[in-house]
């Protein structure tokens, strides 16, 4: 069995990465946040389907993550955005490329 | 509440496609069997922590997705062997994008 106990190992890295932007709806999220949605209502009205429980849980994950910052804008009434940090931002290859494999494998939902 | 409801909604093709490569251990399971792994064995041994049951259920998903390609080979005893189909192989560049963006981002753990 030298040959199974010896094989390459995942990067646990990439693993990880992969764990972190695959999780359900953080894919979607990170896209509406890079299309310039930085309102809780306003990324919530551009994923169809997602809850009010969902989006605030995955928003805190993400900002634990270092992906998304949450800033507080002192107005009145107070209001709430998000943005992409560096490190989200640099997530922009990634999402180009799931969209460029899903255009091509992914047939167009029916209506 | 006009600029809510007229906002551009995620493209339902991303969504599908991160949901789909995006689940829980298969982008591990897609990178070892893109290093050659092609038996189950060999993609087990690849990725660490990953159950036979769980290794068992993505590999029927991602064949009903048409992503592996299962291959008996009439040996004796018979053989079972796991190939990525050519939509499978054209996840490359989403494989290779994660790669970067997790060694540039995500800490090498701790052994």
């Amino acid at each position: 069995m030298g040959e199974v106990r010896d094989i390459h190992k995942i990067c646990p890295r990439f693993h990880a990465a992969i764990e972190l932007i695959g999780a359900r709806w953080t894919g979607a999220i990170l896209v509406a946040l890079m299309e310039g949605q930085n309102r809780y209502a306003l990324i919530k009205a551009a994923v169809p389907g997602l809850s009010d429980t969902m989006l605030a849980e995955r928003l805190r994950s993400l900002e634990a993550e270092d992906i998304v910052e949450r800033r507080v804008i002192p107005s009145t009434p107070v209001q709430v955005e998000y943005y992409l940090t560096p490190k989200g931002q640099d997530l922009e290859q990634v999402v180009k490329s799931i969209e460029t494999w899903s255009h091509r494998w992914i047939p167009v939902p029916q209506a």
